[in-house]
């Protein structure tokens, strides 16, 4: 037994939780303090006046107005085009929901018999139709946590942006900490509340499962299969979404009718903006979300089949969610860095104030690691390793969190490097712009290929430390590791499109043009930091469904999943394929819908006389409404290729092809995830390193306008699929293919493998 | 025992062979028979006359003069480079000889006496020192093939470029014939030549090892190392130049000057045609050469340690070789349909034409693999299954051949459908041109994607179907079945940059529209063939390499590769990345050259007065140059990578690891090798369908010049080096690390896994 008792166990983790939770809201009203309202007479922000305030015309209570109209345009279209969303994942659920309980409860034709134990045979088990009802329990608790923490970050991140504006008129370091702090609200509400409801369910179904530890654990995998399949589509609803938006009204605004980004006259550029929050806002939380559920659940489910679970030791099993825990103090800590003790007061501070947030984290939470892992755990324990047992010391468990952690830290700079502007990389790329579009494009591409190998290598090295030293538990406490930051990393990544929409509002406000460079300023490092952002979550996610792979193929009773048989080999290069028939497919979706954009872009400038001239208003909602529609409607196909295959393989090909399609997956999916983020990464910001101009070297490519600008904005548009829409979905098609296995494993292993049964 | 004796077989197999290079000598001299002479009075071609003579000044001994002296120039130069690249290739080969002695040398401590064999512990075998020879001789062997394979089919191609443009004078199909031939010529020279040497290699070493029939056929896998180490260099080297050159060339000239491709006053005219006898007709040359020979190898060793190794069955042990006998036979036949049976009378049948040629031999052999099971195979045979024994009826072999036949010919046609702009894809390609080269750009990529899905499904079920009827020995027996129809194949490859020579040769000879526009229907058709080659020759790769992949395992005397072990996953994903590391690098490489290239062409256009006037002739020589330069050092660390990686991970991480390495890049690289192609060949048609305006729905996308067009000229340049560079090297990455791993196997299954032994 460790240190720490049961007691304090049961304490520490929902009083972690609860700070959490309260640290978001006093965030929260920080940033409610800035006042976007049309009343008349209310001093604005913290009672400072503004610093600049000789711009008089574009300061004026006006601007606050206008800025409180587009806000309120962006949160309506966010919010109509989420709950729209909501309806149809609705259904999904509910179908979705009764297969899990059809499935599971036919394992044991809905017997409501007590079973023997699968790994303590002497012991009796809850009837399987008992853990078919919890799986789905936990489901749809997932399922509501998920679309919850999306929802809220995106009611926070529109709440923010037009305050983040207006900062801006203050000056580059407050704008920046409003919305920083608007990103910690988001990160912090995420990670407690996903704590808090893991933590009160697995209480909850205690009362029923009682001593039966391995039902319970069980049971409470459909979270994570909840959590990540909301994830699924949210991130390519909202994907194909913002981009449609995005792209639409770049071809037609800026390389048509050549009217600069953001400008109120383009009639996507509502859309445009919603999209940036349902799509990197909403998607992202959810995505991130369910790889913290997954962890969280393989790690549990793993440790309820070793020693913790057989002998009850409470602390030691609950040390995934410890992690957790300590994870929100630490980031609490960290956050105050940014807020309190370090002020920004120019925009070269921005991007080291972040790279600092990740690098405070992690050192702080090596510590956190250090004292939970000796108070927590057994000195010594034992593991299941495959049908071995294997034995664990508590200070292996150390190295395996903190690889983690550390590999993720290595993702994220190396990330950095090849997307941020400040670094030869992105240099070479807008270098190429000057012989056009083509070179920019084979140059990006190439980019986005090389900045795979040290990631990979990161995990590789992760992976092989974890897992020799404590098996597939080894691989999902790292895997918690590198999410154990989480509430920090979700602040920066919130932080990107915040900024984003904070400089759209001032460039539809009509700002002045001091103003606009600052939000700018602010998007460009926002615009790596999401790079970083998805560095992190393709790289958790490499482990989370490794982990979540080991605890299927436990949990289907195999003993070797070997390459050297048709069955796996024939499962593995199909799954190695399946990154691309998604790929194709989420990419194919951006480009149609885009398109359809485009038209109607086309058709407003075309037939509302005045447009052009500023005089009449483009009809904002029609081009919402296109957007909506597309991304609903092409969100289904890829949606159901990656709910299906697990099925269909599990159910057809059975647990051996099934086990080689989720290897093949993982190792070709990341490739195609780390690349295809990355080279958008790396368009964009060549793209903005020429419009800046902030060295000789940029300025010989630009001014906007220039020919090698023009081949840049060709190389945005198509990294904005790329590192928008299919690149971060492949996280959660690698992540869910392998959580939706292992909740299906008991069905795959009694009835699947049909053609092999008929052959 | 099967039906046909020992005597039977040694006689078949040569004679086959020499058959093939006898007919390859016949098609030379019925090229040959068209005349590109300086020498006036010498009647031309068939003796026809000239069917249209109206154009009289075009049509003139003139032209013929200057077509001669355009041919000569690139022939000069291929050669030139052929002679620059073999000269460090030399170099590589004696080092690496040298590595192969000392490594498998060391394996025994160089120790002169007789081993009892692996697989037969009773007797005893040649000395590992021994083995070292023979394969260091088998390696000298297979690159001198190799590298003769690829300068012989570069000699006829520069020798048939010309030819076909004079008789594109007379019409459609007599140009047609022309080319075809031609590529006949190198199919069968190259089919018929791998087989006579690896014949008599067998019957030569065969003297020296007697009955060791496993030490001697452990010896020949240098015969496929050799021949797909020099195919490494040439597709990388020949991608790189004729890239370099093809980009350099269309950025400066199509886009900036506004001339024509293969404007003589382009500098760079003459390098390109010069890169697509390196690159598409040397390089794929050695390339299937390498499959071929690797295919060979893998079977046989597979084949000795079965029981017809055991038994000495002579017939049933050179079943692979018979397998390429029936198929020389069987592309006679059927390339006597193209050029005799059948006529071209228009353009619109070209493309049937080859797609006929390809369904014929398919069919024809599949009789021909009845045939040969039914007479050389015993009726039943036990075969190896890593440790196990497994029982194989000879009809289960019939079935294993067939499959691969028969997938290749799945894939050729699904890379038609995906490239050919006869159908919907590649028409929405062009269609997505009129929003930019953004969407073109996007669309593409996502044609690539999806293009993999079935391919990937065909290849998949061939593996399962041969892999569960014979093992491993199932799967190379399957490579060798889609690569028994390789003289049809190489002849409709081959085919396509002799017709585009031509063309280069037609406008450079200002020649009338008339013809340049029947070139330019073979060089479209051209196009499609070169993709259906590519995906061939990856498809054969993925199932070579996993034949080889399996004789490595056997050969290290691992039973499982078990995917639940951290070093065969490690080994997997990271294996899962090299892909994206060359592609990387190859990418990169030619933009690199490229930029060089333009500078030059750029520097001619604004230096050497007249040059766009056309009253001075350009320096075409430079050109020549800086592509030769730049390929020859551009294709170091390409090279490097792919064959250090299988000498690091086997020294230092061990046989398990490298296992994991090899599957990883396998299921991976064929993906990317796959999409890569096919979007290259997509955008490449996409451009050429909006050029010829052949329906209503091209015309409102062109004409030339048009938005449209600029937008898909550049789809075609990101194109190139994906499907001429770093597409098709990668079929060799995955095959090569796989042949070089069953080289060095002994040593490192003896001295291997440095690291893990430290730690």
């Amino acid at each position: 037994m460790g240190l720490m008792g049961e007691t304090v166990t049961e304490i520490v983790i929902p009083v972690a939780a609860v700070i959490g939770i309260g640290f978001a809201l006093v965030q929260w009203f920080l940033v409610s303090k800035v006042r976007v309202s049309i009343d008349s007479g209310v001093k604005n922000g913290y009672n400072d006046r503004l610093i600049e305030d000789e711009e008089e015309n574009v300061d004026s209570q006006e601007v606050v107005v206008k800025c409180a109209e587009i806000q309120s345009a962006i949160s309506v279209g966010a919010t109509s085009f989420l709950f729209t969303e909501y309806k149809y994942l609705g259904v999904f659920t509910v179908v979705f929901g009764v297969i899990i309980f059809l499935f599971l409860g036919s394992v044991k034709g809905f017997s409501t018999a007590s079973e023997p134990c699968t790994y303590n045979k002497e012991k009796l088990c809850k009837p399987a139709l008992a853990n078919a009802l919890f799986t789905t329990i936990a489901f749809l608790l997932g399922a509501v946590t998920s679309v919850l923490s999306g929802f809220l970050g995106m009611k926070i991140a529109t709440y923010a942006n037009a305050r983040t504006t207006l900062e801006a008129r203050k000056g580059v370091g407050k704008a920046f900490i409003t919305a920083f702090r608007s990103g910690a609200v988001m990160g912090f509400l995420l990670a407690a509340n996903g704590l808090l409801v893991l933590y009160i369910s697995i209480n909850l179904f205690g009362l029923y499962y009682g001593d039966d530890w391995e039902g319970l654990y069980e049971s409470i995998t459909g979270y994570g299969l909840g959590g990540s399949s909301m994830a699924l589509f949210g991130r390519v609803g909202g994907g194909i979404y913002t981009k449609a938006a995005d792209v639409g009204a770049d071809l037609v605004g800026k390389v048509e009718r050549n009217i600069p980004e953001d400008d109120p006259r383009n009639p996507a550029v509502i859309a445009d903006n919603v999209g940036d929050n349902v799509g990197d806002i909403a998607g992202m939380g959810s995505d991130l979300f369910g790889s913290y559920a997954e962890s969280s659940c393989a790690a549990l489910f793993v440790a309820s089949i070793s020693s913790f679970g057989i002998t009850h030791d409470l602390s030691a099993m609950l040390y995934p969610l410890i992690i957790s825990s300590m994870g929100i103090i630490v980031c609490l800590i960290t956050t105050l860095f940014a807020t309190d003790i370090f002020e920004i007061k120019s925009v070269s501070q921005i991007e080291p104030a972040l790279k600092r947030q990740l690098l405070i984290s992690t050192i702080l939470m090596t510590i956190g690691i250090a004292i939970i892992t000796f108070i927590a755990l057994p000195s010594k324990f034992t593991i299941f390793d495959f049908g071995a047992e294997k034995t664990v010391k508590n200070w292996h468990l150390f190295f395996c969190v903190s690889i983690g952690l550390w590999a993720g830290l290595v993702i994220g700079y190396i990330t950095e490097y090849y997307t941020s502007n400040a670094y030869s990389p992105v240099q070479d790329v807008a270098d190429s712009c000057r012989t056009g579009a083509a070179t920019n494009v084979i140059f990006g591409l190439a980019l986005g290929y090389k900045s795979v190998i040290i990631p990979i290598f990161a995990i590789a090295i992760a992976i092989y430390v974890s897992f020799s030293l404590a098996a597939m538990y080894g691989i999902a406490v790292a895997a918690l590791g590198m999410l154990s930051t989480i509430a920090t990393g979700l602040a920066i990544d919130a932080y990107g499109p915040i900024s984003d929409n904070a400089g759209g509002i001032a460039e539809m406000a009509g700002m002045s043009h001091k103003i606009r460079e600052r939000t700018d300023a602010l998007d460009a490092a926002g615009n790596t930091t999401a790079a970083i952002g998805k560095g992190f979550a393709i790289g958790s996610a490499a482990l989370v469904s490794l982990a979540l792979f080991g605890a299927f193929v436990s949990r289907a009773g195999l003993k070797t999943v070997d390459v050297l048989t048709p069955k796996v080999f024939v499962g593995l290069i199909v799954g190695a394929m399946l990154p691309y028939w998604f790929s194709a497919m989420t990419m194919k979706s951006v480009g149609s819908a885009a398109l359809k954009m485009v038209e109607e872009v086309r058709r407003q400038f075309n037939t509302i006389p005045g447009l052009m001239e500023g005089t009449t208003k483009p009809d904002y909602a029609n081009c919402v409404k296109i957007s909506t529609d597309a991304s609903l409607k092409e969100m289904i196909p890829p949606g159901a290729l990656v709910m299906l295959t697990p099925l269909i393989a599990g159910t057809f090909f059975g647990v051996e092809t099934l086990a080689g399609v989720l290897a093949g997956s993982l190792v070709s999916g990341v490739q195609v995830a780390i690349s295809a983020s990355n080279t958008g990464g790396a368009w964009d910001n060549a793209k903005k390193y020429i419009e800046a101009g902030a060295s000789d070297h940029a300025r010989t490519l630009g001014p906007k306008g220039s020919d090698p600008h023009k081949a840049a904005v060709i190389g945005d548009t198509i990294g904005d699929p790329l590192k928008d829409t299919s690149g971060p979905s492949l996280n959660i098609l690698i992540k869910l293919m392998a959580v939706e296995s292992l909740v299906f494993a008991p069905f795959f292993a009694t009835h699947g493998g049909l053609i092999f049964k008929w052959l």
